[in-house]
């Protein structure tokens, strides 16, 4: 049997929506590895729009959904539409998106909420006892999935773990090529992009990360 | 010493630029490899943007240079800054942005022309003897670059096959996991997402092509 693995994407590229390299990589991945993946994303507006060539703001709104729709080759649906019961795992890339349009942690850090059909499916995967896997920036969503005590990685940023901690996270340093887990609630996090300096480098952590995420699915 | 490679990008997302995975995979294998990589797109805008959750075209405006950034992650330049000595190779992934933003094939067909930043700098490469690499519909801009006679291919597609071999091209059936080199021209190309029903299929064909662009750039 296939397992069965659900994406949230969070809009397309690094500074406004989903890190397109961690999300590729791990979509590669999951394919390589024999898994069936849908992608889901929630049916809003993006917080705002990067030009991802002078960094600067645009006066534009896309929405989350269209844009993942790119990195997805259209084949994706309204997180709302998501059944845990048709999935075997759930994965977050990571990029500004998770936290700035799943959540808005960029802007509230600590008092950040979580959009409410992601937390709800994100949820649901928790309390069936599902694995989960939050690249990047995604842990941040954490606490707010699982409650206090979580274990996860942000990879060595102190002041984004302390916010973690916060939030009521327990926060365990790791470096870009390896993975934290959370054995009792089966959440697997590794840093990415939150420390990778080349796409190889984050590579490493993430394909860990989705093959630990796929060891963890009961059969 | 690392071989330096330089990528041309053509927006980001299928329908309306850069196919995102092959482009990804391109700079994963690359950088696995040890390459050094800048990327490069045209400062000019997209022929239209297209909503790929819905398919519809969209009334909006986008710059191919500010949007392949995206992939890019910032790390970027206009095709016009490019100079042919600082690199061993070039590789062009596909999508349809190359059909209708690196070039007007997709509308024009046999009676197309290319870019003219994008033409000058591929075809400084031929001049040079040093090795390109054509992704998907990308090898539709061979026979502009080349000249009459290059072999390529763009996999098992009879109506484009045709109509490169009016263009001049000599198209090779290929299987997507396979690459067609033209030997004379140091020319390799794959067909990825022109046959691949999986992204792990075009990362065949795709890895492939960047070992071998690799192995023919001088050393």
């Amino acid at each position: 049997m296939h397992k069965k693995v659900a994406v949230i994407l969070s809009g397309c590229g690094v500074y406004d929506g989903s890190e397109i390299y961690e999300s590729v990589i791990t979509l590669l991945r999951l394919d390589q590895r024999g898994a069936e993946v849908q992608c889901f994303a929630p049916n809003v507006m993006q917080l705002h729009v990067v030009d991802h060539y002078s960094g600067d703001e645009m006066p534009e709104s896309r929405n989350v959904l269209v844009e993942s729709a790119r990195i997805a080759r259209g084949n994706i649906k309204d997180v709302r539409e998501a059944k845990v019961e048709d999935f075997d795992a759930l994965i977050l890339p990571g990029g500004f998106g998770a936290a700035k349009n799943l959540s808005d942690f960029a802007i509230s850090g600590a008092q950040c909420t979580v959009q409410p059909d992601v937390l709800a499916f994100a949820q649901a995967f928790a309390q069936a006892g599902k694995p989960i896997g939050l690249i990047c920036i995604a842990p941040a969503l954490a606490a707010k999935i699982y409650g206090p005590g979580v274990i996860c990685t942000i990879g060595t940023d102190h002041e984004t773990a302390a916010t973690l901690a916060q939030m009521g996270a327990q926060h365990e340093e790791c470096e870009v090529s390896d993975i934290i887990e959370d054995k009792q609630r089966k959440l697997v996090t590794t840093p990415a992009y939150m420390l990778a300096k080349s796409i190889s480098e984050a590579a490493s952590g993430i394909n860990k990360l989705v093959d630990r995420v796929l060891e963890l699915t009961v059969n």
